[in-house]
């Protein structure tokens, strides 16, 4: 058997499990249940399949259905088998006996932002017992607000991911000519994101959506809305897969977004620049000058304090000042209603800058800011950072030279 | 504005709706809301955001949240804005007022299989009402068994993802060769399946799981235990990606285990074939030969009426009766219990070939069998062939040649 290191030392998985145990705490929690695979990876350092349970004192315990032995080779925290899921009570209660076999009324959290429903019901029954007593309750809050702010280990690897999207652009930028399809030239970029370590596809927890690495969308393709929960949608590649790139033909003067990412050892880069073979129409030019002018002042405002619903609601007056808010983030009824995201592990991360999030921004938080106008017929121009929030002013962690591309 | 084609016709969607309808109704359900992507694209031709709403009895409506517009172009379905979420009993009240509006109880199914548990709790709440008279109930076995039996154009274009599989293999195979990292491997042949309109990734409906296309794994690495639900699971890239490909290097006299797919127009292949740059050890040799002995067995009694855990529970003793029954479909505690999956927008889709699947065959099901074998420090070799369950023999949708694929 392969040796496979640790990724999350235990030192580090414990001291997030601690400060999830501080949230249990305060928030009245007896204690969690941890089901997702990145939240497991988060407190553990293993996403074997499983329950972890933390209780709000007291160690954890992995329970882990499969593979036993590769979460032990993954994880410094203690790893059981999970065994027969109806017996589930009875092994929590042999090994928590003050908690599940004192009789007492239980509060246990849980993923519920993510957990199926019918493995919810199942657990929820399962858990509450003869006298039901024990209450499985939401407490993905908890878990979104710990993972926001990031280390310094998580840094880097967003700092890593953020190179080999750079890298991976320079090496591709080259093959893009007119005539060639969204899908070729997506293909020939996330080939080299590939070589460069992405693992196939960004992780999101929002229900429904799905990304492999971005999209590298052009003109009137471009500007169609979509489901996709962000400002750009795409034509896509049929009704089974209705965003992203689509076999359309980029053509001269009309906006190429490139709006790209990758996933390396866990973590996610963010990033968008804009290119155009010959002249952007002048319209678009002025759009693409004033979501350069938007990031700007996004990047004075973004200093511990400051609420992140202002910075949606900031940029929402520049655009509006420039006569480009029908254009926002999408167009018309299709607006995303939102400047910018965190992003980590997953590519929707808290915090969001977006009317009714009004939470102060803290040293420690990674967020992808992307002010970007949609043009339906003629495309989407825009750009997109990812930053650290720091003491003083955000730390750049993108590092794509920003500029409107121009090739000949 | 472009225009999108309808990718499922009308009648077509029609139809399904009609055929889920007929299982509501012998179910005692009053309706049912579809809220996962997939399910609504089946049903409604279109994946925007929303929820459709099929009565036992009459007409269906998809609520959508965004895009309204493109939703309209996709579906035959009527379209209408969802509007407040905190309305929706209202919405429904106003649409169906025989039955919202009604104050009768009602039992409502839903796809709860995949619903997050805070959606299905709020949703749940909400369509209570004052009363409670509403119960919102688990209807993902009717939509699993519906989606189980394809029609002639589902399996039309199963085949055409076989045949970009096929292709990219082919395209990919000559630049094999020792010392090449699994990782590059599958980069490259991912590029061929992305130019061939692969989506970027493979749907999966089981939690956690997540798959781009599959596993191009070798030697020892390929050997390691993975959460992955299926018989091979892959160093990977790291805890964070434990599963698929790493950067370990493919050697000589080692298997390579091919183990891909494609997504292309919503649906899925999913194939595998061994490969060797020099020759196997002999007992690998062996299973391998086990493996295809396994799968003409199986193709023998793939005919409808065999019910699904006979195949398996076969499938055990041939691995019993030629000793290798430690190795199979994984290998001591990690073993996957199951011998093939269905396959079609998804790819674990129904039937199940596993024990407690004691579902009879019936045609239009599409089942990719995967008799493999596992050896830990060595490596994983094996088969997988997907085939249309028919009055008869099974019809192959595999294109790929069946041999071990040796390499000078």
């Amino acid at each position: 058997m392969m040796n496979q290191l640790q990724d999350v030392p235990t030192s580090v998985a414990f001291e997030r499990i601690s400060r999830l145990q501080g949230e249990l705490q305060s928030g009245g929690m007896d204690g969690m249940l941890i089901s997702q695979n990145i939240d497991l990876y988060y407190f553990t350092g293993s996403m074997q399949t499983g329950y972890a349970f933390v209780p709000a004192h007291g160690e954890p315990v992995f329970y882990v259905k499969r593979s036993v032995e590769r979460a032990k080779q993954e994880t410094g925290v203690t790893v059981k088998e999970l065994g027969a899921f109806r017996q589930f009570r009875e092994t929590l209660a042999r090994d928590y006996p003050e908690l599940f076999g004192s009789g007492q009324p239980l509060r246990i959290a849980a993923d519920l932002d993510v957990l199926p429903a019918q493995t919810y019901l199942k657990l929820a029954e399962l858990l509450a017992g003869p006298d039901g007593n024990v209450k499985l309750l939401d407490g993905s809050a908890s878990i979104r607000k710990l993972r926001m702010i990031k280390s310094e280990m998580e840094v880097e690897r967003i700092q890593a991911a953020a190179k080999a999207v750079d890298e991976a652009l320079t090496e591709s930028l080259n093959d893009l000519h007119e005539g060639m399809s969204e899908l070729s030239w997506i293909a020939r970029i996330e080939y080299e994101l590939r070589i460069r370590g992405h693992i196939g596809l960004m992780r999101m927890r929002g229900y429904n959506q799905e990304i492999a690495t971005g999209m590298l969308i052009a003109g009137a393709a471009a500007a169609m809305p979509s489901y996709f929960d962000g400002p750009a949608g795409g034509l896509g590649l049929g009704a089974a897969s209705p965003q992203s790139v689509s076999r359309s033909l980029i053509r001269r003067n009309e906006p190429i977004l490139l709006d790209i990412g990758c996933c390396i050892d866990g973590y996610i880069i963010d990033q968008t620049r804009t290119a155009v073979i010959g002249e952007l129409p002048e319209k678009l030019a002025f759009a693409y000058q004033t979501s350069e002018a938007i990031l700007r002042e996004a990047e004075k405002r973004m200093i511990p304090g400051t609420v992140c619903s202002a910075l949606y609601t900031h940029s929402l007056e520049q655009a509006l000042s420039a006569g480009l808010s029908a254009h926002f983030m999408g167009y018309g009824a299709d607006q995303a209603k939102f400047l910018g995201h965190g992003i980590g592990l997953e590519i929707d991360e808290w915090p969001v800058l977006a009317k009714g999030f009004d939470m102060p921004l803290q040293p420690g938080m990674v967020i992808a800011v992307e002010p970007k106008f949609t043009f339906p017929g003629q495309g989407v121009v825009g750009i997109e950072n990812s930053y650290l929030i720091t003491d003083e002013s955000p730390r750049p962690l993108t590092r794509t030279k920003e500029e409107l591309i121009k090739l000949p």
